[in-house]
């Protein structure tokens, strides 16, 4: 009784990858526990898109691309057409949306959601671009189509911060939110504060797959404040856009600060804020300096976190330790399994 | 196009009059986001049921048993019947169980549960006794009648790890898991290691409301055993009953074992653990020295957390801080509007 999804991967960086090897390696599991056999029918990189409706095989597609291989170089390659318009008629009933970060264009993924949409195509996003830069178009055509858009990925790799404030926040007034949403910078500032270079530590990052294509958006803060736009458009209840969030990076900061704020007691940590004011929220990412004791003080190296203080769950504390890309891509099948099934 | 749910809610306690509070404090915004009105016409403490086709005041009904009333002195009080008698035929579109914990039948609770599962009717749990007696009985009930069973409520309280582990956990294979589940105990360790006598930190816990009916199930452990059989058959794919835990309380500390601990850097927890072992999970409970620094070993007072080990979401931590009923009652909400809406 398994049914065969077919899926398109837009996207097959560090998270589509580690997506595919997923399949490769609970392909069975998934079809015995929900009934569901994923099969990749379309695949994008920055080189082009292909179609094979027979599906690609998952550990072939993974192994040509880590390789160095492009998605130009397969059977089913469709010259000079984009992700967008094979979506338009490939055999396709899922689009995984795992391509990189783009806060000019939200190309190429912002077209690929809307052409999915509006073929009443399921989405689930790990990029980020398309509901930072039209939440609330995404939302509507979505709605307007009656068709499920998930994106849990977005925020925090595989913690469910999106799914908490969506589900498990039900009539609550969150009054305080904070997080660390960037591993990253906050691996970088722990290994500053160790007396290791910023070069030495982003170079780290960038090798495990974690740092964004473009790290600036890492360091200087706007990956943290996308995660809190997405946070505040899903589940504070306001339309924001990056344009209301002040943001300040780490490329400022000194090892003589971090060592300052240790000896003190405290730790600078890359910091995204919420606070209820009147008529809304005021949000701000930029470093602190808070009480190593804290729990977002214990939030170290390859962890990211959030606490969440409402009127009627008490005060929430969630934290997850990831330093590979697969548990982004492990959250991008929860979403999909959960609107499939 | 408010639609009206006519609910029973079995047990009036300190998370029922939370409920019927939230109820008050919240009625409209859950008409105005969700479109529900839960509408009690059904009420049950130990004095018997009572039913109000219309409705009660939940207002009135909360400040009815503040004051001492009884449900038996309500208009509508069905003497000599059982709170599930009186589901067989009440207009009743939900049930609440908030009935207390009783281990030995499970009654009320599993009686009231069965007869609303029989009928169709959902029902939303945060009495774990019927779970803890019945688990499959109680799925399979829910499933030949094609109607939803949910249960977030039963384990810490307002914090999802029941959701987390049930809709964010897809496909993972569980290491490990350790969670400090009951905070009664949790709130009397720590207050004993600071000095204060185990009679006086119970009394502040029982003056607070959160302390089980019988104090024996949270300090011997058996809340947390409870907590932990429920786990194991939601998420972590055993059939698990209370035999199969081993369960140690913290009745046999003294001041001094924890004084020792803290000196040791370490400190002692009521740690419920799952042990991934051939053929299933090692289940146990029982207080444990840990690092003051590590997670749960910073889940202090009225805190109750979990951490899950698994192979594709890495660690995940969760902790709550709550000290009164109240968001107990708000994940019952949770659970009704979810599977209402």
């Amino acid at each position: 009784m398994t049914k065969a999804i077919d899926t398109a991967l837009i996207g097959v960086g560090n998270v589509g990858r580690s997506f595919l090897r997923i399949l490769e390696t609970k392909g069975e599991r998934i079809a015995a526990q929900y009934g569901l056999a994923f099969r990749i029918t379309c695949a994008a990189d920055s080189s082009g898109v292909a179609v094979q409706p027979a599906g690609f095989d998952p550990a072939a597609l993974r192994r040509h691309k880590e390789g160095g291989g492009r998605v130009s170089a397969l059977d089913g390659y469709l010259p000079g057409r984009t992700p967008a318009e094979a979506l338009v008629e490939a055999p396709v009933d899922l689009l995984l949306e795992a391509s990189p970060v783009n806060l000019q264009t939200g190309e190429p993924g912002l077209s690929a959601v809307r052409a999915a949409l509006s073929r009443g195509i399921p989405a689930v996003l790990a990029n980020k671009a398309p509901l930072v830069l039209a939440y609330a178009e995404m939302h509507a055509l979505a709605a307007a189509n009656n068709v499920p858009l998930a994106y849990s990925a977005t925020v925090c790799g595989a913690l469910p911060v999106i799914n908490i404030g969506r589900r498990d926040l039900v009539a609550a007034d969150i009054h305080y939110l904070a997080g660390i949403f960037n591993s990253t910078s906050n691996f970088i500032l722990g290994e500053m504060a160790a007396g290791r270079s910023y070069a030495d530590a982003l170079a780290e990052a960038q090798a495990r797959g974690l740092a964004e294509t473009d790290p600036s958006l890492d360091v200087e803060g706007w990956d943290t404040a996308n995660k809190l736009v997405i946070i505040a458009n899903s589940f504070l209840g306001v339309r924001a856009t990056l344009a209301d969030v002040e943001v300040k990076g780490i490329t400022g900061l000194t090892a003589e600060d971090l060592r300052a704020a240790l000896a003190d007691g405290s730790t600078i940590k890359l910091l995204a804020q919420a606070e209820q004011v009147p008529g809304g929220y005021r949000l701000t990412v930029g470093p602190k300096a808070i009480g190593q004791r804290s729990f977002l003080g214990q939030c170290d190296g390859w962890e990211m976190g959030i606490e969440i203080k409402s009127d009627l769950y008490g005060i929430m504390y969630h934290k997850i330790w990831e330093r590979e890309p697969l548990p982004t891509a492990a959250a991008m099948l929860r979403d999909a399994v959960n609107l499939l099934v």
